[in-house]
């Protein structure tokens, strides 16, 4: 068998595990495809935590022909007992021979150890098939497994003059219906969505998933989930009537010593969870926040905010995608800026790499990464 | 002979005459190629004012194959004695038997009497073939010949978050070496270019095409050519020592009561041409100073200004492209605008079509019309 067999059936693998992008946090998205005698025999994604993992879905197709045959991973089988029994073992009871797998564990606690298992159970083991593609699958599983942190992105709708509202804060619509729609996705692709009280009070968003926006990829998200609605609001200052609380799965970032206090508690009995984190002169300390959020088991973070705290992101170097949408208007001089960010000098300038762009609708989207 | 084989010499005569496109101002570009008997027999084009027309260098390179040809021509041979002799008794002399244009001759004085002279003269003429690209050639001759003013082009390099200099007015460099290079070409197909006294003032630009820097193009260009500079300078402040005077050309739009003043004086002593306009509140009267441009013979106008020259622009549709170099940068919330617009609502948004969009090294070069 070549090593362009494997790559071709690692594709689908990672095609399959794909399936799963709206549906598996907070565990990474997996696919598994065996292969007996250059026939695929089983095929399988993790679709939600607490489900199958994507082997057991494989194996389960394939029966008896997983015996002697070749199975692909986008990620190593796991050695533990979850809320599952652990993957490696069930490819070993079921008889499988060899084992492809693209990326390793990024859990430095446990990295290798699946591998380890089948080795020692005799099995052939093929490392970093598509390394690249499948890691790929899972940014914010491979940021929180190796540093704690979610994996940020940063969104933005701006004019090509730069400006996100106008002076008075107005700004629907700056782009249009297809951008919005993609916003929709990302929502839906996210475990959290992050912002600062600053806009619940201007715009009182519902910063929510809606479903009958999603267009074809609706059906393959849970219906009943929401991303967790994260407030940076040191004060809680945040109305107990802001839409933002509707429908519950909200938790509210402020200062330590708000946490015994009347508004905090008021939204605390309405659902709302509060955490105290710390606060500078300049806003929340990103960072503790990030760490509460991986804490959280958090792998996406998204960022739908002003101005002051999009700003933050960039100068501390915390975000690690900005998706900026721009409409091909210009909003005018007097608009609000793209992100509060005071520099001095050109040798201060913020420099992008762009990853990726294209055109949504009649807005350019924009996938940026700080060079 | 069929339409297609029309539409393939045209094409090919489009593509003659844009060997001008440096070159041919204030005379239109205009490509020329004979056909007898499905044999390209003679190819030209109009290279420099004051020299031969496209149809007299492709006549002579056809020689007596032009007996019974058909004869392609980008736009309507002229009927007049200019500073050379009219093209359509060219053709007729040449015992031409077909003529086929693209577009008419934009000057309503004079528009169709070519073809009449050729009709007169028992030729069978066939207008229109391919004759939006051939009018894209012109833009600028097409509008001045139509309207009496130039075509304008307003240039601006910006980040991503709108920002055209920092605070300070420091702004080298935003854009990069292709990006800057592809400005030398917008200038050397440009018969003006026009900028403020503020600019001259804080950034003391030459605005001269730097051969050196114009790449493949360079020898395409009249070495000795440079666009006329124009200042639109109220109370005449640009110093005696402004780079921009060196090398002559330069025009300067002032109040006509500024005329007569020693700073004025001063500067036509250095060979600089004065033009008295009207001035409003809001700085020069635009479509004054268009109008005297169109009479100087002004096709290709470019106006690389900072953001309150370009925002007049803007706001009162005077300007027909924007052409925005983009790169991926912030230069952050406190820099300047991209252009003077205040704005209050979103119903006041400036919207745009892009007409391209293309990558120039590390920017983006959107090329934009009012919609």
């Amino acid at each position: 068998m070549s090593i362009g067999f494997d790559t071709r059936i690692m594709a689908r693998a990672i095609q399959l595990a794909w399936r799963g992008r709206y549906s598996t946090h907070p565990n990474p998205r997996v696919g598994c495809v065996i292969v007996r005698d250059d026939t695929v025999v089983g095929e399988g994604w993790h679709e939600r935590a607490g489900e199958a993992h994507a082997e057991v879905h494989a194996l389960s197709q394939a029966g008896a022909d997983a015996r002697g045959a070749t199975a692909y991973v986008t990620l190593e089988p796991c050695s533990h007992f979850g809320r599952t029994p652990p993957c490696a073992r069930a490819l070993i009871e079921a008889g499988v021979a060899r084992v492809v797998v693209a990326t390793t564990d990024p859990n430095p606690a446990v990295s290798g150890r699946g591998l380890r298992l089948l080795r020692e159970a005799g099995i052939e083991v093929v490392e970093g098939v598509l390394a690249e593609e499948a890691a790929a699958l899972n940014p914010g599983f491979m940021k929180r497994m190796r540093t704690g942190r979610p994996y940020v992105r940063v969104k933005m709708a701006a004019s090509l003059d730069g400006r996100t509202a106008m002076a008075s804060g107005e700004s629907q619509w700056i782009t249009g219906p297809q951008a919005r729609q993609d916003v929709q996705r990302l929502r839906a692709m996210s475990d959290a969505i992050l912002t600062g009280v600053g806009t619940v009070l201007s715009d009182d968003p519902s910063l929510t998933v809606r479903r009958a926006e999603l267009g074809d990829i609706g059906e393959a998200t849970d219906p009943a989930r929401q991303p967790l609605r994260v407030i940076a609001d040191r004060d809680a200052r945040t109305p107990t009537s802001a839409k933002i609380l509707r429908g519950g799965n909200v938790r509210l970032f402020c200062a330590s010593d708000t946490l015994a206090t009347t508004p905090a508690q008021d939204l605390a009995a309405l659902g709302v969870s509060l955490s105290g984190v710390t606060w500078k002169d300049n806003g929340i300390d990103l960072g503790e926040a990030l760490d509460v959020l991986g804490e959280l088991g958090i792998n996406d973070l998204l960022v739908e905010a002003g101005p002051t705290l999009a700003g933050t992101f960039i100068n501390e170097r915390l975000l690690d995608e900005l998706w900026l949408y721009q409409a091909p208007v210009f909003l005018g001089s007097t608009g609000r800026p793209t992100a509060h960010l005071p520099l001095d000098s050109m040798a201060d300038k913020v420099q992008w790499q762009v990853r990726d762009r294209r055109q949504v609708g009649a807005d350019q989207r924009l996938i940026l990464t700080l060079a």
